[in-house]
């Protein structure tokens, strides 16, 4: 076992006694859900993982892991769901009491929003972003729609992860992901949570384990590490790790994303807030699979500064360029994990049988090319044709068409951003091959059909749509919806 | 047969043999298409329709029907796809010559828009919505993304259907619907016009003829006549007829919907558009089966005023009430017809196996109740658990809560329309049955899971979403998807 934090105070557990009293309240001020809930039950949740990952994804899952200094994890099993009783259902991120972190979370912008959304959210402004100690998260039940019986149980699941850390109330973060309209079973979660304590280690296998505990009908854990260098402290080798949950669950009612990210780098609170948002932009608000946003979707950033070094700060027109180096380098890495966590979702899509990146480039503005990609990705003529195997430049054109313009009953914009004559449609084979161009300049080309159907056997397929208006970009990453999606 | 129309020069066909010379030379203008539109062919042509409606839709069929005064339709076999000798492929409406209509069309907002769009919008906009004689509209081939030479295909069958009916050029409408990318078979169509022209009729068979016609992917054509009055006018009955054919067409790239309302009432040249707007902005724009939007949508209004009786004006401020009276009985009568026509699209969509309403009331706004209405139309997660006869209260939800929300990346906005603890969501069963209430001011309700069985058993279903903030609302109609969607 990895050596516990190096601080908790010995009272911790008394105050989780408080805490579950208090809880214990809550949970009998609402009653109304009792037999609604119980069908839910029945028919939303999925049998629990069973932690065989099929042969196809196994590729996805890694085997070893270099991961932040100061913090620890682990990966619970406390039956959130009554059926589960293997399946770690109950992830904890910990940082050193001497480390607490810079944060920041990307939270849905759903208007129904789940009770540890609104929880979170109002930690983060109460603290400026600055003192977090830790993360704590529940797959099988939502707590959306709970009113505010909902909200005392979200507070009440961070107050006993904080009590465990010994940290100061309002110190961790809570994300919960599952079946809506249901309350969570607190007193299971609360009376775990000093074993979630307990489970807490910062090797390969705790962070798989953690990975795993926020998994609902993922068919395979996301977790990626790696490592990056700011310009500034040449000699430090920083370190990053996230975990992510997928989007694209279908059959039962758990289309939320969740997704956490922990880096050693150390960090001034304001930067937390933008390079999230800079990396989510990117990453998880550029993937599809079914277009709908839930209403717990939360993605969380923490930076505890164990690696040591200069501390990033935010570029100021008039700082050194070394300053925003560091800035961008910090981004950069941020960004690049949050980018393969989301493709990770997308190659979990349910029923999924093609990973597609949209790239829309020449565009007159990245706002533009962004809802071009966003209208082709989400185009269920388009990713049925993908499934099908269907070099069919006509929906992406119809696609791209539509993309733009307003919604039914509104007046007619002009898109100039639109020129049929100046649109190309290509694939780019992902075997490096040259790019098979399917419309040039509004005009549909002369297609070799045999090599169509080899571009479109691979598992991996770039679609490539030069607008021929301007000089920004954006990509999308999306799936097929294949006969599994129903 | 009905009488020929009372007019029509002998040099008619003179003309069309000067039209389909020149058509000969814009067909050979470009030969880009050849090879890849040969392999689309193949690939995306349905089997011709077999003319044999499922037992299920056939009470969608009428067998009768009364149509509106001088008018004739025909519905003629042309075999604009090769493989297709059987099912009538072009269908042609026209008016007595000496009753011109006041005509009207609302056209996709796709920046790809098919020839006959851009030749139709621009004859509709010389003419300024008067002296119109008649629509001709050929299925099998959309004539879109096809350049100069599918502008000048689409203007010669306009111009060739002028002829046959002795027209000043620029007379007729052109619609088109089929595949896209390819050029007409130009020269089998102008040398069928003249026999289109000798088969015009105004029976019911001829009707249905040319609903059948306008089908590609449709399992059975889309034809309704009604009656109405207009106060001015007590004594005369005026008459209505419309044609639709489907937008759902997810197999065959066909995507298209295409619309065509006549009626004998007397109507002022700039009624058209306006009522023509309404009518469309409730009916054929609050439908979504798939949620693509084609390069060829259209949908005409044609009044040839045969019926006699006060000529319908546009409501101005001061005039009599009983002028406007008439235009909104006028305006009723379209909107009634078109939400009809509407309807049966959905009815067909692919796949579907179900016809659900969806109503959001009490909005702030009717943009607002729009929006949301469209988001959970539109939401797969909400079509597939309607397939699965789901109760899924929470995908309502969520999709209701993302309706009005900014893109991602875009700045978060306040969305004061819904508030979810005003938000109610309810099945309305259509045997007349008390409504099943699923969420009350934002709580899950105790739900009968055998009541919400049965009426998820019936074909339609209304799911009623009230916002609790305003008195506005709008309703959409959808379809489930199912397994044979893909």
């Amino acid at each position: 076992m990895a050596p516990k934090l190096s601080a908790g105070p010995l009272s911790s557990q008394l105050r989780l006694q408080q805490l579950q009293s208090l809880s214990r309240k809550a949970a009998g001020a609402t009653t109304t859900t009792t037999s609604w809930t119980h069908a839910q039950q029945q028919r939303w949740y999925s049998a629990p993982a069973n932690n065989s990952v099929p042969a196809s994804k196994r590729k996805y899952v890694p085997t070893s892991g270099t991961y932040p200094r100061g913090f620890q994890v682990s990966g619970t099993v406390v039956g959130v769901k009554p059926a589960n009783t293997t399946k770690p259902d109950l992830a904890l991120l910990a940082t050193d009491a001497a480390k607490p972190c810079a944060a920041a979370a990307v939270f849905t912008k759903n208007k129904f929003q789940a009770a540890p959304v609104t929880f979170s959210r109002a930690l983060l402004q109460k603290r400026a972003n600055a003192g977090l100690r830790g993360v704590v998260i529940n797959s099988g039940c939502a707590n959306a729609v709970t009113g505010r019986g909902g909200l005392a149980d979200a507070a009440a699941m961070g107050h006993a992860a904080d009590a465990a850390l010994g940290a100061e109330e309002g110190s961790t973060i809570v994300m919960s992901t599952g079946v809506i309209g249901q309350r969570l079973p607190i007193q299971k979660i609360l009376d775990n949570i000093p074993k979630a304590y307990e489970g807490l280690g910062d090797t390969h296998k705790h962070w798989l384990a953690a990975a795993t505990a926020i998994c609902t009908t993922d068919t395979f854990p996301k977790l990626i590490s790696r490592t990056f260098a700011l310009p500034s402290s040449p000699g430090v080798e920083y370190r990053i790790a996230g975990m992510t949950k997928g989007a694209g669950m279908i059959h039962p009612n758990m289309a939320t994303l969740l997704g956490m990210i922990a880096t050693d780098a150390p960090v001034a609170p304001d930067v937390a807030p933008a390079v999230l948002k800079h990396a989510v932009d990117r990453s998880f608000h550029s993937i599809t699979i079914d277009g709908d946003t839930s209403t717990n979707d939360t993605v969380a950033l923490l930076a505890n500064g164990a690696a040591g070094g200069q501390k990033v700060v935010l570029p100021v027109s008039g700082t050194s360029a070394g300053a925003d180096a560091d800035y961008r380098a910090f981004r950069d890495a941020v960004t690049g994990v949050a980018t393969d966590l989301a493709k990770l979702v997308v190659r979990d899509g349910e029923g999924a049988t093609r990973f597609v990146t949209i790239r829309v480039a020449e565009a007159a503005s990245r706002a533009a090319a962004r809802r071009v990609a966003s209208a082709i990705a989400r185009s269920p003529l388009v990713k049925t044709a993908l499934y099908g195997k269907d070099a069919n430049w006509g929906r992406i054109l119809c696609a791209t068409g539509y993309s733009l313009v307003t919604e039914p009953g509104a007046p007619e914009a002009e898109v100039a951003e639109i020129d049929p004559e100046r649109t190309n449609v290509s694939f780019v084979p992902t075997d490096g091959s040259p790019e098979l161009k399917l419309l040039v300049d509004g005009e549909p080309e002369q297609v070799d059909e045999a090599r169509a159907a080899e571009v479109l056997e691979l598992e991996d397929l770039e679609i490539l749509v030069r607008l021929g208006t301007g000089a920004e970009e954006a990509t999308y990453w999306t799936c097929d919806y294949s006969h599994e999606y129903m």
